[in-house]
């Protein structure tokens, strides 16, 4: 039995507001549960509860912290098949994804417990007094993140799971010590219901302030506008498109106070090819290429969405594989009606454009099953591409463009055509890397992270991840939203100077009682 | 002889352009030199310059980068005296002041040259690979802080030294590896020029590209708008007042492409006497207050324009010391004719409202000199504050306004109704701190930087250092515009993913060249 019901401060705030359903994408078929759309009297009670609950969570001990993050990942991993079914029905993605979305979803919490209960994330910085120093004493100064209060998260529809209700955003965010209130995504109320009731029963379970999480229905743009707005909140992280991102950036500057407000909002992720390795290896290059394209019918932020080399006979090789796999790639769900009509409509349009050739389009659709996807890849000329700012707008979902090159030259000035990218990639044999660098440091210049002969698709979740980018991948190149380091959003340092050791926060005490790294007068040390 | 041209990728752009000249405020008398306003022509030069530079000052060696750094200090030490009695004629400031804002500005850029020198403030991150991981390979990717790209600087009024030319905000951006472009405060343009000369000269002796540095002059607003709304510029850093700093986040939101704007606009930097310290040591902590909110004619960021105490005879002995030494205070010479009129006009308009009452006045004034600050204090009962929004507004200059509360519980309501500020300070004796950690806590909630038993006033430049806070104290409490975590504000990461080793940034190499602390696999080393 799903609960359609709003959670507010980890109950459910029972209504009887208008409802929206679920739907099967592959079948377009209403799934079981009715979702009450939020209004303005359950977001402000969301967020009166989140303030309210941000007193007491932002001293919760890390341990316990860590305990809180630890049973959501219990709680939903309990879940198990029931929600890695509904996600799927919710989706049409294939449960082999799901299962492993909710191992990563899972993995995700674990991660930011263990970070937390280590406890140096939050950068202690302790230069002490010298009362001798002339003409003024030096002060002692403490200095440690601390959080910034209630975050609103959007959930996003391409991970119903690792990027929704209980995914990066919201870990980062209860594991910084910042309350939650989530604005579900609605194509998949039915997977956020469960995950919203996972949180709240680990929230009771360990004993955590009720208002530290709520999550809020509407199928509409009204209650994720109220949350931006509303001044109680104080931070929003935001996965989705260009054009959502921008509206909600719109949104966050018609309030008083200035919060930061994090878009991730996808990117083309373009991709080199350098001659040498095209010559020796078009086709498997080809066949890895013609994967990550169309992996879960391409609605991956980092899918490859632009490919550039040189002319050549290694180029057409490539081509000809590449093409061969897209034309059998099977058809796949896409996630919603909506953003299969738009990559219908925008990939027919791109197709007609001038100078834009259509290499292959996928002939193997499945016919009795709606929203399908029709992988396709076309070629353009570098001048062509340069000319026409909108070839190098994001088309979601499996869809590449290959712009064809005269020389290494012209592939640079492509690539410093490109607005900001979560990703570039190079692939390259080892020996013709070095002659390249200027090619290299451009990939750089415009991207959150580089890869060499791998595919963009599959962001690691780790320490050392950046996933963002400069604008407008993100909103704020400064940040991640994947790995430990997406913590870093939601805080903020707080100096102590000349405080009382006994009244100061554990990580800053004279003893180091948590046994923290800590830079001392300038030298990192556990002491 | 002050050169009055502007600077554009270091060299004067000579131009036959309307100029503006600089007034010493404690005569109102025209100082030596004609300042040329900037056109659009040299905004798009000095970022076009800045651009190109980029490109190179990115790369350059952390050691080459920390000579450039010490160079300027070198330069600007050089200047002595001539800078000194330059900055001192145009704002009104003491010799001794100046003399030590002086050393704090060289001083910063050594900290800044330490720092990059140093290497670890990268915060390089490494995950290495496991092949044999199941089911997907784990890859070895690594992340390190790079340079965002040019960033205008807007100097500071109330620091022609430490917060302007080469301030903290130029030298932070400078080590960070990004071109910097100042627009210059017209209340001190002599000192700016002497200063930009001063950068200009290390640029060139160190070799560094010459689009590393640009410094532009305007005395209206035009210049710094077209600066801030340039699709080139990729940072603003900005030190002032709440107008000033929201309208540079207004012109900020029309530009097409989203960037961080760092604005500190200043606070009012509450302050709790606590009963026990009252009814021991009035006479001294007003002693300590009157110098405090008098210094440099209250023209601090941390100015402590509010006191906040429960009514005693402590109190009323405080207020009488405190009275006494306002009076008393000889009066001193404002920056500028505009921030004395505007002192003069807040402090009148605020005596005349309801509830509040002027305890004194300074009756010290001398009337030979120009744009003369007038110390004042007054009283006001903790109701009537709260219902007053107004009354918590900053009034730049040597005001302070004493909040006196029925009892504990509305002393921490008038904290609880009050924005966000750079410092809160609690003077209290040791043993009643514990009895009151809900004030503390409160302090701590809103503040950037929380201080014991001292003056706001002083802001210590180091590492531990937060100068910074939630909103409207800066329109980013992530960051802070002090100390050596001020270059964060300026960075963002880029990670590699299986990068070639020889490839990689000397600074996430395998060897470790560059022997920096660097997070391996979740593990601080140095190796």
């Amino acid at each position: 039995m799903i609960n359609g019901n709003n959670i507010i401060a980890c109950d459910y705030a029972l209504a009887d507001n208008e409802s929206f359903k679920a739907f099967d994408p592959s079948t377009g078929a209403h799934l079981e549960g009715a979702f009450q759309k939020a209004n303005t009297l359950m977001v402000n009670n969301a967020l009166n509860a989140a303030t309210a609950a941000f007193k007491v969570y932002k001293h919760v001990a890390p341990a316990d912290k860590a305990k809180f993050l630890r049973a959501i990942a219990s709680e939903i991993a309990a879940l198990g098949e029931i929600l890695v079914n509904r996600a799927v029905a919710e989706s049409g993605l294939p449960v082999a994804r799901l299962t492993g979305e909710l191992g990563r979803t899972t993995g995700q919490l674990h991660m930011f417990a263990n970070l937390v209960e280590e406890g140096s994330w939050v950068d202690a910085v302790i230069d002490t007094a010298n009362p001798e120093r002339t003409p003024l004493p030096k002060p002692d100064i403490r200095r440690m993140y601390s959080p910034i209060g209630p975050v609103v998260v959007f959930g996003a529809s391409n991970f119903p799971l690792a990027f929704s209700v209980a995914g990066g955003d919201t870990a980062s965010a209860l594991a910084s010590g910042c309350p939650v209130i989530v604005k579900v995504h609605p194509a998949h109320p039915g997977t956020s219901a469960l995950v919203g009731q996972a949180i709240s029963k680990a929230a009771k379970e360990t004993g955590m302030p009720d208002g530290v999480f709520s999550l809020l229905f509407d199928d509409g743009y009204g209650i994720g506008a109220e949350l931006v707005k509303h001044e109680q909140t104080k931070a929003v992280a935001f996965t989705g498109s260009y054009h959502g991102g921008m509206a909600l950036l719109k949104m966050a500057q018609e309030r008083k106070s200035v919060i930061p407000v994090f878009t991730e909002m996808g990117s083309i992720n373009p991709v080199v090819l350098l001659p040498a390795i095209l010559d020796s290896q078009a086709e498997s290059v080809a066949a890895k290429y013609a994967s990550s394209i169309t992996l879960g019918a391409g609605q991956f932020c980092t899918n490859p969405g632009l490919i550039l080399a040189v002319k050549s006979t290694g180029l057409d090789r490539f081509l000809s594989a590449l093409g061969y796999a897209i034309e059998i790639t099977p058809s796949a769900t896409m996630l919603t009606t909506g953003i299969w009509k738009n990559y219908a409509s925008l990939s027919d349009k791109i197709i007609a454009e001038p100078g834009i050739k259509l290499i292959a389009k996928s002939t193997a659709v499945n016919t009795e099953k709606a929203n399908q996807s029709v992988a396709a890849i076309a070629t353009v000329g570098a001048s062509d591409f340069i000319a026409n700012k909108k070839y190098s707008e994001e088309i979601f979902g499996p869809w590449s463009l290959v712009v064809v090159c005269d020389n290494i030259a012209q592939l640079q000035q492509v690539i410093e055509s490109l607005d900001g990218q979560l990703t570039t990639t190079v692939m390259a044999e080892k020996d013709e890397l070095s002659k390249h660098t200027g090619i290299l440091n451009a990939l750089a210049d415009i991207s959150g992270r580089v890869i060499l002969n791998n595919v963009p698709t599959g962001v690691e979740v780790c320490a050392a991840m950046q996933h963002g980018g400069p604008f407008p991948a993100t909103s704020d190149s400064r940040f991640t939203s994947v790995g430990t380091g997406a913590i870093y959003r939601f805080v903020r340092p707080i100096a102590w100077q000349d405080w009382d050791d006994s009244l100061l926060p554990l990580e800053l005490q004279a003893a180091n009682p948590l046994k923290i790294w800590r830079q001392i007068d300038n030298n990192l040390t556990k002491d």
